[in-house]
């Protein structure tokens, strides 16, 4: 059995797999605004608990949100307060014996995960393009996860889409800027203060409490700035695969993280953006899918 | 000794290296309008023409304007006609022997020059970029080649880098179509045609016989028409250098091929902008340089 353990900026999920991947059990801990070591404290209890029952588990799995540098064991996630260079493989270490471990960034775990159970089996060159609050990338290079000279691959939120360079762009990066979670929202926000002759339901919104998911109803409902946001996205999201497709020449584009989720159905418009951009040959090649895993990829 | 064979789209260079990568000597042959099978024999003497002499070579390395196929041991080159899917590794192989032969693209090969021999010693994750008539990458990733699924990775002339899709760029990609040597050209008679007050060097060249060199040489005299357009390429380079390390996380960047020659001078001011758009903590842990091989990385 392996015990795989997904930690997030507010919550720790830990599941028992068999080795064939079949999920065996699962849950869920709130955060609760812990930090530092008492976020390390509640990782090696969960594992305690699972080796004080009467599963055998031989290797552990952990991902997290943020960096996982392969040579010293610590991490780094911006998310939780207290991990700039947190000892976390040492931590786990007390706890899980000769058990092999293996730490690694939500976007390559994901990638991983869609390899092993989801849409990804049987790819050795394949990208997870992960949309939620911001924009990651778990790269798959013939079988190998993509980790570049100091663990920081795949941060492709930094995409550079729009010439030129705007001062807005330097907290989140061009691509997270606009096709985000938050870019979703943000985008929306910046075209209705332009906009005094619309009347719809975003209207009704207060501007600083507009979300993707507000944004996405409206959509629903044929608004006419939603349907702007997305084309907008849309377009982001072609060039953004586009590149990938042109530099990587991959068999998979899987599209995954909150955002698909909903935007699972312009999958069809973005891959159609992406060919008027992409490698034309490379593009004939390669397959655009959903996560196959959705929430339980990493 | 070790064979390198350097196919370009109307020549052919052949060098005899010792083991340690030392020059021992090397000739040039027009291609003189050759195509098909001519070229085949046309390497085929060559090496022949070496294994004749007194020296005794062990490994043969063939770089050709194209996608080798690996697998196949095919070649693709569409400079050279008759060289949809031509048997070349077959072809080498009746005269090499039990010679181990290696076939590669000329941007991988020059990743694998500078790795060698050039500016990129002691590097595992380093990116190529060459800038000639068009432009393409060869990517380093722990040590290795990037090749993709189909033997197509680092076509990066097709990098959408500036929104909305523009029909022009359907022939070479939006990139290429900008910032290689052709496209500085291109953007030179694009900028001029729409100039009526200006009355500079590039003024006395008919616009469709305008070459990078004249552009080149006009922003040594401070041509204002030269400044814009070389201001434009810098855009464009240094986005496209900010994805490889927002992606890659690299630790070189080495600029090549018959631009990066005289753009050399730009590195600087590319750094500067790749600055603005990339991954604000890679940024800091990559170089930029100049080829240390020039024209004879591949």
């Amino acid at each position: 059995m392996i015990i795989g353990i997904d930690l997030g900026g507010t919550k720790l999920a830990t599941a028992l797999f068999s080795e064939e991947g079949k999920l065996l059990s699962n849950g869920v801990i709130s955060l609760d605004g812990r930090g530092g070591e008492q976020v390390g404290q509640l990782i090696t209890e969960q594992i305690k608990k699972i080796q004080g029952s009467d599963t055998q588990p031989r290797a552990i799995g952990v991902s997290i949100p943020g960096i996982s540098h392969q040579k010293t064991g610590t991490v780094w996630a911006p998310n939780i307060p207290g991990w700039e260079s947190y000892p976390l493989l040492d931590e786990i270490k007390k706890v899980s014996g000769t058990m092999p471990v293996s730490i690694d960034n939500d976007r390559a775990c994901c990638m991983l995960g869609e390899m092993w159970r989801g849409n990804a089996r049987g790819c050795k060159d394949a990208i997870y393009l992960s949309v939620g609050t911001g924009i990651g990338a778990g790269i798959l290079i013939d079988g190998k996860i993509l980790r570049g000279a100091h663990d920081i691959a795949g941060a492709v939120g930094w995409l550079a889409l729009d010439k030129p360079f705007q001062q807005k762009y330097i907290q989140f990066g061009c691509f997270e800027y606009y096709a985000s979670g938050d870019g979703i929202a943000r985008l929306t926000r910046d075209i209705l203060k332009n906009e005094s002759g619309y009347n719809g339901v975003l209207k009704n919104i207060s501007a600083n409490s507009i979300t993707a998911h507000h944004v996405f109803d409206a959509f629903e409902n044929n608004d006419p700035i939603a349907i702007r946001v997305f084309d907008e996205c849309i377009q982001y999201w072609g060039m953004a695969v586009a590149n990938f497709i042109s530099i990587f020449n991959p068999e998979k584009i899987i599209f995954g993280g909150g955002v698909f989720g909903p935007a699972t159905r312009f999958i069809k418009d973005i891959q159609a953006e992406a060919a008027k951009w992409a490698q034309p040959i490379s593009i004939t090649q390669v397959s655009f899918e959903e996560s196959g895993l959705h929430g339980d990829a990493a």
